[in-house]
């Protein structure tokens, strides 16, 4: 069967790139980076993702983006909340994360040559991305140029292709799609600074990434069965 | 001052690398990734080489590609040893590590940009290179597209450019540059499979790389203070 390595956050993106590689009729197998976000709540959506979607198999590796410093997902400085939609996208926030998808790509290049897997799949969406220079077009086709030519399945032309079947939808049209799949969305968490509810946490309901869910929810008139503060 | 950012592994290559960065009056930052290498001596020798280099920063990111498994220098599988020069580089070697170079490089943007360091330096070579993808000139133009296209700095027009210094250098070549930068080669090691001697350890003398790194100081009639066994 042909193996696909997804690139499972937790999020609504990447649980709905696991299960659009189901259908494809991929064996997957999930690749969760510990890359020292502050919303470790995702760490444990990708894990009951995995579970629930049955996939092949699920490994978290750990490397400590936190220790260069530089972004509100990594330290300390404030998570912004409340934007306007309009304002969200327009330049790059303060959550980026230095080369953060470069660096995820690159790890599942390693995995998936290790698992001899054909496709490394990912949930970036340029549209709704909050303007991230790692989710647009021209990042992916070069991250697939550097699977082709620098590795050894590509050396020996084999494949190793960069699959972004969401690249191009709105978060809308990833709700819809991931509905039409049956993507266990209350599992999910998108939530760049999750607020303590009992033992575990909740979705704030205010940053950038929770107003864009909102927003391709309501858009999809599909309700959000995830939990949040507000 | 323009800062760029080296990864020192803590070989030849690199160590001259660094110093050629130094010589085009960059503030040189170092980083150094422990993978999981089994040949930890290099770890010790690239901390000795930026203290030597009087280098601005020296940072060790750690990741776990050994877990991963699929190589020689990350497992119990076994280096080989004593491989005439004609086979060396014919073929993709079992030292291979998976997407190594990319996951190096990846780190080196994310340091870099949180540094406002304006290049990324490495010390691969492709001729001399042990068959190895990520050491040819296709991957390091890849790369370096991922860096203008990927990067916040990227995005913002502010250079982020892949410098290899060395990537059309036979060894030879490197060591007579080395040679001209004062480059202190005792404290380097370039072996695969180290040997105990003492409190650290020696070079084999036998793998690739110290095959490739003897014929290249002999070629360059210099002679390598480094210890080695053989």
């Amino acid at each position: 069967m042909r193996r696909a390595l997804v690139l499972l956050s937790g999020g609504l993106d990447s649980a709905t790139a696991a299960a659009w590689a189901q259908r494809e009729g991929f064996e997957v197998h999930a690749l969760t980076v510990d890359y020292g976000q502050r919303h470790r709540r995702e760490l444990e959506a990708a894990r009951a993702l995995a579970r629930a979607l049955r996939l092949a198999s699920h490994r978290t590796l750990a490397v400590d983006l936190a220790s260069l410093g530089g972004s509100a997902l990594t330290t300390d400085l404030p998570v912004p909340k409340d934007r306007p939609h309009e304002a969200i996208g327009s330049g790059i926030p303060v959550t980026y994360v230095p080369a953060r998808n470069t660096v995820l790509l690159a790890l599942a290049f390693a995995a998936a040559e290790t698992l001899d897997a054909e496709a490394v799949v990912l949930g970036v969406n340029a549209l709704d991305s909050s303007g991230y220079p790692d989710c647009r077009p021209a990042f992916v086709e070069a991250m697939a140029t550097v699977a082709r030519v620098g590795t050894k399945r590509g050396a020996e032309g084999r494949p190793l292709a960069v699959l972004a079947p969401l690249l191009h939808d709105s978060k809308a049209d990833i709700v819809r799609r991931g509905a039409a799949l049956h993507v266990p969305w209350a599992l999910t968490c998108s939530c760049y600074d999750p607020v303590p509810r009992g033992a575990t946490s909740v979705a704030c309901g205010r940053c950038d990434a929770c107003r864009l869910r909102a927003r391709g929810f309501a858009e999809a008139g599909v309700a959000d069965p995830a939990p949040r503060q507000v």
